[in-house]
């Protein structure tokens, strides 16, 4: 594995190789041992040529004949996303959509576990919500360190987002998975990706209505 | 507004207008009449340029002096992204996150509308979820063609999703949000929107760690 490769893989990689990850844990056949990079590239809809690059970043080598192995192949790519030992997240803003990234994220992940949420409202504190146990927002620093989790799923309001985004980076958090539909100010050595769920929709809207209104005219 | 412009905007162009169309509606005091491009420019996290190029693309002319008058781009703004009319959206897909979405999406969106939910539980059917009724999944052609619906929201798991999304497409779907994480075919006269979850969460996990890497290096 080249060590510049591994320094800074693009953001496309690391989301192919993710996709990647996903099909061969979930999507197979219990009995598919190997399986050739164009079966894999069909499944996740890139080229063959593509993923035989993104895996050799990985230091995954397929053999020519049967393919790649797949229990091998997962377990390289598992290393390679999420590190040697489980990574921790919390959440901030148990509201509707909070609760049901919850829902979503909780269990079934052996590499990335939820281990605590907070929200603003003093009387959710101490309730479970999926299996997770809430916390008062006040209460953020002291959970992170006793937990030693530096990523963070942000999905409250615009209004609130900047100064829950400043506490979570003073207690140490290094990464946000920004739901709050604002941009984020956060020091370099911080990685923000933002998830906008409102925009997602409105962009379906406009070029679905472009592609109707083009039709029409054509 | 140049033709050519409205004619294919790109996507972040239409993502940009979409984030300073939510600053507007629901970021601003209502007391705010007027807004220069570099104010609204902080609050989306892009140059005052670029602002005023994106607001000449929907046709709203700023005073120099005074800013762009808040009420009259806003509604710009809609008419741009939205059309005149309210477009109809249905929901595909009632588990965890198809129930997030409809308590996140449902009401106060004037411009678009969740107007039905559909799963292959039959169980489901008949029930209202946060104010949006379900219906059987066999009944999707019937209620897009009575209720007219050209948009969906596609979040079912990945095995049964290239289905959905065909039946969607033979109903005259021509865009979809699609929360399977996987990549769908559909034919070039429909839009997919690809949200993926769970590669948000795994960029964040990897890019965070390698900054942690990055800063106990140096």
């Amino acid at each position: 594995m080249s060590q510049i490769a591994y320094k800074h893989p693009p953001q496309r990689t690391i989301a192919r190789l993710s996709v990647y990850r996903r099909i061969l844990a979930q999507d197979l056949e219990p009995s598919v041992d190997f399986i050739h990079s164009h079966q894999l590239a069909s499944r996740a809809g890139v080229s063959a040529a593509q993923v035989r690059r993104d895996l050799m970043q990985v230091g995954c080598l397929g053999n020519p004949r049967r393919g790649y192995p797949v229990r091998q192949l997962l377990d390289c790519l598992i290393t390679f996303l999420s590190g040697p030992e489980c990574q921790k997240l919390v959440l901030v803003g148990v509201g509707n959509l909070g609760q049901a990234l919850l829902s979503y994220f909780m269990g079934g992940r052996s590499h990335l576990s939820i281990v605590a949420a907070f929200d603003a409202d003093a009387g959710k504190a101490g309730r479970v919500v999926h299996g997770c146990r809430c916390h008062p927002l006040q209460d953020l620093k002291k959970v992170l360190h006793d937990e030693q989790a530096f990523l963070a799923v942000l999905c409250i309001p615009a209004p609130g987002a900047q100064a829950a985004a400043d506490t979570l980076v003073e207690a140490g958090v290094r990464g946000i998975v920004n739901f709050a539909g604002i941009p984020l100010s956060v020091p370099s050595d911080v990685y923000v990706e933002n998830v906008d769920l409102t925009t997602s929709l409105e962009k379906v809207a406009f070029f679905a209505r472009e592609k109707v209104q083009t039709a029409s005219i054509a």
